[in-house]
């Protein structure tokens, strides 16, 4: 295998204001040599999340991305090699794998995941942190009961779609939020939402008192921001406003926030809270249950967005940050195992 | 009883930037005809509270203040006479009287006190609403463990004091935030707080991180603003943060909000959560068994300012906007019963 050189992705540069192909190049290596307990992974599929900007701010819940180094980002791909009992070649895994075409990763941080199941994508949307983050915000924070409005930004996007989805399958009314005409007709006709909002082209904080006229329930706020606050001032009493992401925020040096925090919060009662998928690992398998029977049942309608080439992945991390993507989008780096 | 006439503040004119005594006007009015269901009482003891000011700035929790009416407020005083069979002559009742010597209020809108128990002023302190928010936001919103972190602001105001005290009770370390080396001083001396730091002296968030240097693991916030800002930046992971009021807000019409959000509530992963104490009526009998029984037991110190005569409610409530009072404010307007 010395012939096979691995394509990375390497931050040349962290971003201060907007991210551009600019603050990544790409570098040819060779394959990297296994330390005990590792394993090489060919790396298949790359999930490309707004997050991955966020981790180029500085620590979050994980450590920063730094310049000069791989660029960070979840994979799935299949064991080539291992020096570690846990593994073996052939299995299918999902880690923290970088932009690159193999990845040395120590086989305990790794996921096995089911050999035969295909599409591999589907370990990356429905079933992956995409379904699952959309699963967990909105049952165990969110708290849906029949009859709530629930209302989710940038709904047309990789866990939005799951949360009107799930939504809906709970017996709430939906109404979503995402930016021009062209998502706003694919969630109410292709998702079953109860109505859109363009962002764009409408005033969403007016459009919201005229859709929840009782109040929203839930929000789930992938967004932050104006569309935040105008969520936040059209809340029922006891609303919960659920905390997935701030992807207006990321992009930028320079953070807004919403007006009337705390007031609002008191006067209405509400509870906003963060969090990420990580921390409901305990209740995995009852979502994993949940997600699959839903899809198979063709309940929940799985749109994937999929860029061909690790090379690509810089120009489709940015175009997630300008909303250009319509269901969850990730990179083609290696084929299918045969 | 024709010949006594009832002395009442009314609001003159709504604010629009800060409170001052000239928003109020004294009056005389003769005592008001009872209705059917209806009972006069005389007013003993008047709770003032930050959230007075709050419900003239329009409708929250409540309806707004109106201008030209007699101001509201919440206070407790005896039946003297009665059109309804809930309430007779010489009872004890707690009630939405207004900032008046008499009031006409319907006996269902009242709470009938324990007749015999004295001092009556306890019932708006440790056992009224400022120590029943201090119960139910810390312990149902803030779910205090040991060895966790408090962080309160106003903490030598009416509420803050109990909710450090009964941290302390559950084992926590408390950290109050107040204005003022004499206010530190008795948060420390008196009321047996682990740390105190004077906002107005100190650096909040450089303290916050000296003093809490694991993070908070809940933050009571009465104040909003900066201080709730500077508390965010130093939360723990899965912190919690009780929004009971926003008293920097209040008097003004420029409202601040905390930088960071919703960033730093994903990426710690916080629950921010507001509340006020009618929403947990159905928890009453627990916290006024404990509140009495920590109060029998002087674990609960409880420390009051009284101001005397309602013609000096208005300066009171000032008073408490400009941080002035040590403990539960309230306003003698007529004498304990016979």
């Amino acid at each position: 295998m010395s012939a096979i050189t691995n394509t990375q992705i390497l931050v040349r540069e962290l971003p201060r204001g907007e991210l551009t192909e600019g603050h990544f190049e790409v570098a040819k290596a060779p394959l990297p040599e296994l330390e005990d307990g590792e394993v090489l992974v060919r790396h298949i599929l790359l999930s490309l999340d707004a997050a991955n900007r966020a981790w180029m701010q500085g620590p979050t819940y994980r450590d920063a991305v730094v310049a000069g180094q791989i660029m960070a980002g979840y994979g799935l791909g299949e064991v080539v090699e291992s020096r570690s009992d846990r593994r073996a070649p052939g299995d299918i895994v999902a880690a923290e794998l970088g932009w690159q075409e193999y990845a040395a990763v120590s086989a305990r941080t790794t996921v096995k995941l089911p050999k035969d199941y295909r599409p591999l994508s589907h370990f990356h949307s429905v079933l992956g942190i995409a379904g699952r983050t959309a699963y967990h915000g909105l049952i165990w924070i969110g708290e849906p009961k029949e009859g709530d409005t629930v209302v989710v930004s940038a709904a047309a996007g990789s866990v939005g779609q799951y949360v009107g989805q799930i939504a809906k399958l709970k017996g709430c009314r939906v109404v979503g939020i995402a930016g021009g005409p062209k998502k706003c007709g694919f969630l109410v006709d292709e998702l079953g939402f109860d109505a859109a909002i363009d962002y764009k082209g409408e005033h969403v904080r007016k459009r919201l008192a005229e859709l929840a006229p009782d109040g929203i329930d839930i929000y789930f706020d992938n967004v932050g921001g104006d569309i935040l606050e105008a969520a936040l001032f059209n809340m029922a009493q006891f609303g919960r406003v659920v905390c997935c992401g701030a992807i207006s925020q990321y992009d930028t040096t320079e953070m807004t926030s919403p007006r009337g925090i705390p007031g609002v919060i008191v006067f209405k009662r509400l509870k906003m809270q963060g969090f990420i998928v990580l921390d409901f690992a305990d209740r995995e398998p009852e979502a994993s249950r949940d997600l699959a029977a839903w899809a198979q049942a063709g309940k929940l309608k799985v749109v994937e967005d999929v860029v061909e080439g690790v090379e690509r992945a810089p120009a489709g991390l940015i175009g997630i940050l300008n909303g250009d993507n319509i269901g969850k989008r990730m990179v083609r780096v290696g084929d299918d195992p045969a």
